[in-house]
């Protein structure tokens, strides 16, 4: 590990304590160095309040000027609340300023750093960029892309299958995991199946967790045959949307809106249009969104380049069968040369379970 | 760790070293501690010379007296060329042994550790267990079933996949994973496939790797489709048999029997009978085999209860497609709960791939 390493994990260590209270504002850290010594810690709390830059400032005092700051974050260039944060560097003396990566908008990313090399302040960029990336993954998204940032969450077994042969699918997965999956629904805005699943299930897609927020309940169902009296329609838990077709049945809605359901009709003549429903939810404020299957919705969501993660349970099973569904269906990719790769992956236990992330890369064009 | 652990460790290590040169023989390592301090180290070399034990009591001398022996295997109790090795361990005043695991064929497990305590000698036996039988687990095997320690294979998309629905194959896993079973395929004495892996492939079968041992290549073919001008048949890098059933094509039989080919016909009518082979390759002297496919041939020996460990090769892509080939088809298991657990698995990266390892528990009978 290099010196500029070890006080990058610092920034980013108290960055990510704050998991959960910067909503809207991204996990900021901020470590101010001067003569091998810190002299300076920061880390923003709560939006509407100091950037993590001003805290580490204020603390350092005097003994910031000639000195290192490290941030996670680009230093913003807006005047804020706290005014631009790239010139409250330069009136305190900063020397150097080692950032981890830029402002996630392509639109100002560069701005803060230009500020801060006119001043003449050395710059070095991509210190932890990834992890700084990945802390701030739905913030990103979000801010740049106004969609949720989108996981698709499977439990199967080692050959991929999510049911036998008789559809038969209780359990798969050990309850480490299923457990994890509800820590999983609680960081995620809304939670989204299709029909299918929920005919199936009758999941109430609920996080059984201590404190645990429930998701919003979204159902992809181009007919409206969601049964009136199943879970995600009268257990009151949570709210729940469902999106539908134009072939959808008008009758079906009425009952269905008066059970207090929000029923949003897409374009999609026969088939829900996934890729308006997910602008929908962006513009709704939905900032994060758990696909959690069957198959046809996960190939569906792949298909159309809108899954930003990956989260698989395997459990250590195999149950076989040419015709025992998997969990990316759908007519599949044509060439294997054309796979869609996943990137920066991680494999760990989870119970009897292995847990794997991944992010797709989408080739040729982005989503 | 335990002291127990520690010593037994060391005679793991020792035993481990000898891989591959003492065949038909397991590996064997052993250490005498006395008074805290390490007196004998031996491990068995080759069939025909001193069995572990009667090195580490040479190297102990009358240190043994008094002493504690750690051994791998349960030491023997039968006249061989160098005597029974716990005799030797009464006649030289051992106090107490350490013993890893009993000797794997059940008709006889015990019977030195009888000899052992009718002398007044301490047993412990189980310290790492696990790890002394997964050392010899082809040994174990073979020497009590007479039937070749049997290896399930396969290279797949995260979705289990093997091919696309187009069947479209190469590659799914880096250059490094397939490497990595190019070192499989000189671990084991035989290599099966089907013939329809031969049909869609035309592979070689071979082990690409330097001073590499070509495996016998075994093909199931029920009505001899492979083709003459196949690599299998006319490359002569590595013995190729053919196991078939009794609706096969005489004429063709003489023409690959023509070609060096050895053809064996089991009783099954239309299939090939697996069990009837895999017997057959037992009493042939054939020790390990590994199984890579397709699916259904992998579905065929696992609904016979056959295979004994299975290695997965998981890329990190995904492709999706509902008829889409997975690594696993056949009719399949029909209740969830009835699924082929594997236990003692084990997950690691090669390349960008993640190898799994993992050893079936088949419920309710022995295979």
């Amino acid at each position: 590990m290099t010196e500029h390493e070890f006080y990058m994990d610092l920034a980013l260590n108290n960055a990510r304590a704050m998991k959960g209270q910067t909503d809207p504002n991204p996990l900021v850290g901020s470590v101010i160095v001067n003569d091998h010594r810190i002299v300076g810690v920061g880390t923003h709390l709560k939006a509407g309040e100091p950037h993590a830059e001003i805290h580490a400032l204020r603390m350092a005092g005097d003994h910031a000027r000639g000195g290192t700051i490290y941030v996670t974050l680009e230093p913003c260039s807006h005047h804020g609340r706290t005014g631009p944060c790239a010139e409250a560097l330069v009136k305190a003396g900063i020397k150097r300023a080692i950032i981890a990566t830029l402002d996630p908008n392509p639109i100002v990313a560069g701005n803060g750093v230009k500020i801060l090399e006119d001043a003449g302040i050395e710059v070095v960029t991509g210190i932890r960029e990834r992890e700084a990336q990945s802390m701030n993954e739905v913030f990103n998204t979000f801010i740049v892309e106004k969609k949720p940032f989108i996981t698709l969450k499977a439990g199967t077994t080692l050959d991929g299958k999510v049911a036998t042969h008789s559809l038969s699918s209780k359990w798969i997965t050990s309850e480490e995991a299923r457990t994890d999956v509800h820590q999983l629904r609680n960081e995620n805005m809304a939670i989204l199946v299709g029909v299918n699943t929920v005919l199936q299930d009758n999941p109430a897609l609920t996080s059984r967790i201590p404190n645990g927020r429930n998701p919003l309940r979204i159902i992809v169902d181009s007919s409206l045959k969601t049964p009136l009296d199943y879970q995600v329609i009268s257990d009151n838990e949570a709210e729940t949307w469902i999106f539908t077709s134009q072939r959808h049945d008008k009758k079906k809605r009425l009952q269905l809106e008066s059970h207090g359901i929000t029923v949003i009709e897409t374009n999609g003549r026969n088939r829900v249009d996934i890729v308006e429903a997910v602008d929908i939810l962006g513009k709704e404020g939905v900032s994060s969104l758990l696909v959690e299957g069957g198959g046809n919705i996960h190939a569906s969501f792949l298909e159309q380049r809108l899954v930003d993660k990956v989260v698989l349970y395997f459990a250590p099973k195999l149950v076989g069968g040419s015709t025992a569904p998997t969990f990316l269906e759908g007519e599949g990719i044509k060439e294997m040369k054309d796979a869609v790769e996943l990137a920066d992956t991680d494999i760990q236990m989870v119970g009897k379970d292995f847990k794997f992330i991944g992010y797709p890369i989408y080739k040729n064009t982005k989503r």
